[in-house]
């Protein structure tokens, strides 16, 4: 935490995207209704709730995956040595999830039963890709915002089903486990209990999920949202849980569009890979990352982030601030 | 490596910063001549080689630290609990290198004795922090661009003397130590020798230096600076090499320059701490990172670079780009 660092003199100003300046279709948008021949087929569509005919919620394969399937049924992720080095296929699924037909929607002003189909969506392709020979962890996640990496505005999330397990998640779970060992309870939970009991860092609280900026968080206006009942998987979550998550990820981020102007974020399920999903150690939670500010040398030198807002503040002006659903006119009102 | 990624579509243009729009001098920049005032007093100054008078490189304290130094001599850095977490001051230092008087300069433009100068600076800043009590590991970097973090245009390089050896770093060295137990090697200097055997992933050369971009790099035109001679500390490296690495780093930014047209990117020294400075499993070196792409919720997630570059094309690419000091009509004519 370096809170001085707020105070530095800037030389740049900053970009921000104009909510009211963009069309409800766009003529050239692969994900906008009417242009679903340019993707490819959809893997899953979920109807309109009403009876209206159409989609809320499509899914289909990333034109430009970051893994491709396998070709190679004898061997489904082998490295070769080159040299000093390993060298092994890019092995796995990429898919979209088109959120909903409109172009200039966003994720806080959907109706809450839209939203549930977003996570319906998830939870349907988590537990068809997780059954893949070629699964090791599948990662659902969404960047809004050019400085969260979009190349498209239309709103949608991804999610890719990976042949490993990365490093950086496998020491997640060993510190897990670790914890596990020392006293014999899950981190998460004792997290979920110190938080609930100490209050400073809570922003919001529902049957099933608890919502704080996590203590020393990495970056300013982090939110982790936790699941109460204990789970390993994401792909376990019961349906009433699935209603609850909807509706509180949807009042966090219009919270974080009201408090901070419409911000670039990315949000990731952080889950235990699915043969680890009874593990007494592990427990699924969402992570929102705000990119406000840029990771630069220290941090890729160090790996030690700089973080210069206090979660405890960030938490007490996220929780005076409304969560209700957005409203077209206030995005229009506020937004550029 | 997903190079099919590059072909996304993109919605969003991109900023980039121009050379000719900046003075020589600014009246509102603290690491200006004259304005040394605005600074706190200079920890270092190294004058001019002409005997014009002046300075060339100026270092002083940060005056907006990510680390302060120790106030209680009895604990340099000693953790607390806070209910399941652990609470450490961030104990340290945070110095500024101000790598010439002249605001619109910058370093593949500056005369190479000059460039030997910034070297010089480094390694005697190196040397006196590594020996304070409360140094664990120096980091040594510079921030070039908005994307990768700069708040001021003035050229200036950054080093911070950190109170722990992050875990990232300490992931890196037992790496190496994985390796030497395996091989008996240092796997950089094995890097080295496979590197000038294959040649396509080799920029330039020369007595005491190879640059390379690495194998399955992390970022697009990722370059690594290798010194030829094993040591595992910055710290120790000799006068004849620091002349060498001014040359090839100088020059290595005047190609990314010319070919990426003055990219954002930073570049971060990567030593071992001085307590392991004799380790034959570490390698210093220098690392080079142009910010060209944005990490996105996957990368998040999972911890996996997508790179959308090879970098054996970056390699030929950054061969056949001319490494020439740059002239100030260069950088006029083509920038912006």
């Amino acid at each position: 935490m370096a809170t001085e660092r707020a105070k530095r003199p800037e030389d740049f100003a900053r970009s921000r995207p104009n909510v009211s300046d963009v069309p409800t279709v766009d003529a050239h948008c692969p994900f906008c209704p009417g242009h679903e021949e340019m993707t490819p087929d959809a893997i899953l569509s979920i109807p309109h709730g009403h009876g209206k005919g159409g989609w809320d919620v499509r899914v289909v394969p990333n034109k430009f995956p970051a893994l491709v399937p396998n070709v190679d049924a004898q061997c489904i992720a082998c490295s070769t040595r080159v040299g000093p080095y390993l060298r092994r296929d890019g092995v796995g699924e990429h898919e979209v999830v088109i959120e909903t037909q409109a172009h200039n929607l966003d994720l806080p002003l959907l109706p809450t039963e839209h939203m549930v189909h977003v996570m319906e969506a998830y939870r349907m392709r988590y537990l068809a890709l997780q059954q893949l020979p070629s699964t090791e962890l599948v990662v659902i996640f969404r960047n809004h915002g050019v400085k969260a990496g979009t190349s498209l505005l239309h709103p949608h999330s991804q999610i890719v089903a990976s042949s490993v397990v990365p490093f950086p998640v496998r020491n997640k779970l060993y510190e897990g486990q670790r914890y596990f060992d020392m006293y014999g309870r899950c981190v998460y939970c004792d997290i979920i209990a110190y938080e609930q009991k100490e209050r400073t860092r809570v922003i919001m609280e529902n049957e099933h999920f608890l919502a704080i900026t996590p203590y020393a968080s990495s970056a300013p206006y982090e939110i982790t949202l936790l699941p109460k009942h204990h789970r390993a998987s994401f792909g376990r979550i019961a349906q009433d849980e699935l209603h609850d998550l909807a509706y509180e990820l949807q009042n966090l981020l219009a919270r974080l569009w009201r408090l901070l102007d419409d911000p670039d974020y990315n949000y990731v399920i952080d889950t235990a890979p699915e043969h680890m999903a009874h593990v007494p150690f592990y427990h699924w939670h969402l992570g929102i990352y705000p990119r406000l500010t840029t990771p630069a040398g220290f941090e890729i030198g160090s790996g030690i982030p700089i973080n210069i807002a206090l979660p405890e503040q960030a938490a007490a002006e996220l929780r005076d601030t409304s969560g209700a659903r957005l409203t077209m006119t206030e995005a229009i009102g506020k937004g550029g």
